[in-house]
């Protein structure tokens, strides 16, 4: 143990508008001793996710902001390599809210451990974690697909997006995929029969998506908000769902975005919105990760993951999602 | 029969922004006769209502444009004068869309036989009827409004308003109505046990708002729209409920009119948010009526009617609704 070293990634200012690297500082630390019922892990895999924009700014949000000067906790992958609980044993993959450093200390009820043998072990952040569980409750609970029905998905391309599309399609739907490059758009459209796909960032939005959703739309799925969302909301049908699951496109404003106001839209088609967080759905989660591993092992759904390597590129990995640089489940390889 | 003489008032043009009188005209017309299974009725009340607006524009909206030139359409009671159906005599008092003019025929599917030994007639059309019903199963239904929650109710003064704000009363919530001046919000206040009124004319309805809903927003009942509810919506709390009956705000405006993006505060509430026409329920109308009814008859409920007399001023009483001029139920006395 002595020769091990820690390191950890901190927030040291809250981003401004974008996040920058300079918000982040990689610092030196020490190996954390597990007490009696925790684990000692070693950190495999980081995830990099969306939300975790909402937690470096200090406003109201589902899930505090995080503190500063302190390590940024979000979900991971590691190895036990110290357990003092009976729950785990040393070589077991565990994933939890690990945070961004090389080692960590949990408790056995913040962890779950992974089979890697059923699946590569990064689906537990992927399509089999919070993503897919994401996918699967928020377009089949809230959105109620029907089949035939017209599905439009802004961030068709992303960790959660990708795995919309395909139970989309699952469910027999027509499903359209906004995307920003055309590289994502003929990945969802050859690898994910998605129906048709629109590159926001240089088609006319509103004409393309008027096209491809001739008979209108019935559930929107959206990740992105701004201005794809309001060229969707003109061609909302009656009793159209909406799935509030991100608005990245909003999230590095620094003060509140206008846009076009949809309650006319909401009201004349009799529509819903909801917002939702997938922790809202724990109790049925065993339920989803079944599903969603049966159509996996079925071959009926599909995953693209971008990992990035090294520990170190964890905040320019973060970064890059607004940029809109991944296809798929954004991760870092420690 | 021959010294009847009908009137129609006929919709001449379509509003370009707010209705003028001169949108409208009143013709001489023959008294239409009955054919088998047909009833004639003559008018003796005619509903004024917010949505009637839509039906004049030439736009997608939840019922079809009126035509032009022809008689606007709209809920009436009237007497029956000859039935040529089993299910009405002469003299029964009945409600349908009758539209606005003196004498109609309908068939008998088209019409609601009213007793008025129960209740005065004009109920029908008010706390009994379309209004009193979208008040009913939009805050219980889609609101769902628990014990102590506070309810933010726009339009709080007109025929749904003040329904919504006493079943939210009825219902153990905290009640803060907003509505155009402060003979309204007197009457809220004193006759109808509103915890808290605001008048957004005069008031800075952002602040009054924060300090009428201490602990935030659990159940917006919106009639209106625009301002109101981007003031609303930074209040709302987790698993906020939003009923969008009507947006009487926008409905003059010439185009979209932009505002503040609410899903940020949908998403980060986990919120819903339901637009939503009282003939969805149609199949629960009974329920609703009953338990108005009984309400009613137990002094909880009160309703408020503004009642024009003359055929010919139904036009201006139109026109005062977008003023708002009326205190709870518009009506036209024939």
């Amino acid at each position: 143990m002595a020769a091990m070293k820690n390191k950890q990634i901190l927030l040291i200012s809250r981003p401004a508008g974008s996040p920058i690297m300079a918000n982040f500082r990689i610092v030196d630390a020490d190996v954390p001793q597990p007490g009696d019922g925790e684990i000692l892990i070693r950190t495999l895999y980081l995830s990099v996710d969306p939300y975790m924009r909402g937690r470096m700014s200090d406003r109201k949000s589902y899930v505090p902001p995080f503190a500063l000067n302190e390590v940024i906790t979000g979900g991971a992958i590691g190895e036990v390599l110290e357990s003092r609980s009976k729950a785990f044993e040393p070589g077991d993959i565990v994933t939890g809210m690990l945070g961004w450093q090389l080692y960590s200390v949990a408790k056995e009820t913040e962890l779950r451990k992974i089979d890697p043998t059923s699946a590569p072990v990064t689906t537990a952040l992927g399509v089999l974690g919070m993503p897919g569980l994401t996918a699967y409750f928020g377009l089949l609970d809230i959105g109620q697909p029907k089949d035939g029905e017209t599905i439009v998905v802004s961030g068709a391309a992303g960790a959660v997006g990708t795995i919309v599309c395909q139970i989309g399609k699952i469910k027999g739907c027509r499903v359209v995929g906004v995307a920003g490059n055309d590289e994502k758009n003929q990945y969802l459209e050859h690898q994910l029969w998605v129906d048709e796909t629109i590159n926001y960032k240089t088609a006319d939005v509103k004409q393309a998506l008027r096209e491809a959703c001739p008979e209108g739309v019935d559930v929107y799925f959206d990740n992105v908000g701004g201005a794809v969302s309001d060229a969707v909301m003109p061609l909302i049908n009656k009793g159209a769902r909406i799935i509030l699951c991100g608005q990245i496109a909003l999230y590095n404003l620094e003060k509140p975005d206008v846009g076009p106001r949809i309650q006319p839209y909401l009201l004349v088609n009799r529509a819903l919105m909801k917002g939702f967080i997938i922790t809202d759905y724990a109790a049925r989660f065993a339920e989803g990760v079944g599903q969603l591993g049966q159509w996996l092992a079925q071959g009926k759904l599909k995953y693209a993951e971008n990992i990035i390597e090294g520990f170190e590129n964890a905040p320019q990995a973060f970064l890059g999602l607004f940029a809109g640089e991944n296809l798929g489940k954004q991760l870092v390889k420690v």
